[in-house]
């Protein structure tokens, strides 16, 4: 995967239909399955769940975040795993 | 729904004259109906609650929300099961 | 009222003349008569008065506020009843 | 004075030459002459005053004040009477 | 030196080559020798000294400041008299 | 490989599939192989590993980084030696 | 130095290849070899030291720093004699 990628929203491109974990500022994670993006970084997952230390702490479903937010976004952190 | 997806506001779009859970910066919890939205994610919602530890805190009835304190949206929050 | 809102600024538009609740950014609290807005949420109110708590903490008269410091428009906050 | 606003810059326009309290994020409060401004909303401030608690904290004299900073300007404050 | 003020930045434009005061958020102060500004209020001062409690914390000489962080920019300050 | 540098994306470009240090602000650090980035200081990087003084605190993999919360980035840092 | 200053950028102009203090928001400060710059204020430097009291508490080598983090650039600070 990590070889198709020269700009960096072709990670978000080839992420799509797939798990990630999304790290937002003040430390909040939410694991879900990214649907959709756009240049600001505002992503539409389904499946959404907020977590802490590990644990589900909240469940979203379907849920649209907002780009400005956002920390990180991996589809291969070990907290999906 | 989740199938309409393509970009982000698709999901908003979808939402209008639903129930929405709105969570901005701050921790601030807002639940109403999706009535309007733009670009910046400023959203105009009607029958406002503010909520706090799953309670209504106030009633805020008809209420323009300024995009750029938003984190995330969700219609479909176990929060408004 | 809530029909005629197809943008969010429809429901400033609306508001021209009338009461509303503004909060900011930090929870202050400002009742008066909305007279003017522009595309940044930029306001200009008239009998302007600075709520906390319920209580009115000082009178400002005619004021500008400047749009990104702004949380919420509430022409039907039960702040305001 | 109300009657002439039908934008939120001309309450600014109909103020200069005259005295207006300037509220700024962190809670800093300036009271000065309305001198110039621009569209960011940067002032041009004569014979300003920092306030505290009613006070005059600091004379500064002609001020040039950074509009990203502001959160309200008033004209008409109580705080000027 | 008020008299040929007619918008914001002619009040910098008239400080070329004069002291100024200089407050920035988180509340550091600057006193030098403004020498150069752009529209977004970047600086170049000279002889340039941070201040504390009325007193040189440290000398700077030469320096950028970006416009960004400064909250006012006061040319007839009493802290410089 | 400063020889080369004539604006500071060349140093980006330059530390292309090779290990970078990454600081983010609120103090979060990461260490991973750049694989690409564009003019926000949106990156993308591999084998991502978040530290915490000097030790691996979380494994990300493959992670996206948004550009507005990097504070700097280190191809030479000792942090990596 | 200060004669040819006209506009702000003129100064990181004149300090390329020439060691400059740089004091971020967050109170870190950097000593390092400027080696380019661009209108953002993004900075790449080399020999990049972070200093703390005075003291040497990491060397970063070449070293990218995002220009929006930025509060003054000094290159003649009495922290560089």
């Amino acid at each position: 995967m990590a070889n198709s990628i020269e700009r960096p929203l072709d990670l978000l491109n080839n992420s799509k239909g797939k798990e990630v974990l999304v790290h937002l500022k003040g430390d909040k994670q939410f694991v879900g399955t990214l649907l959709a993006f756009d240049i600001h970084i505002n992503l539409v997952m389904d499946n959404v769940k907020q977590m802490e230390d590990g644990e589900i702490k909240k469940s979203l479903g379907l849920t649209f975040l907002r780009g400005d937010t956002i920390i990180y976004i991996s589809p291969a952190s070990t907290a999906l795993k």
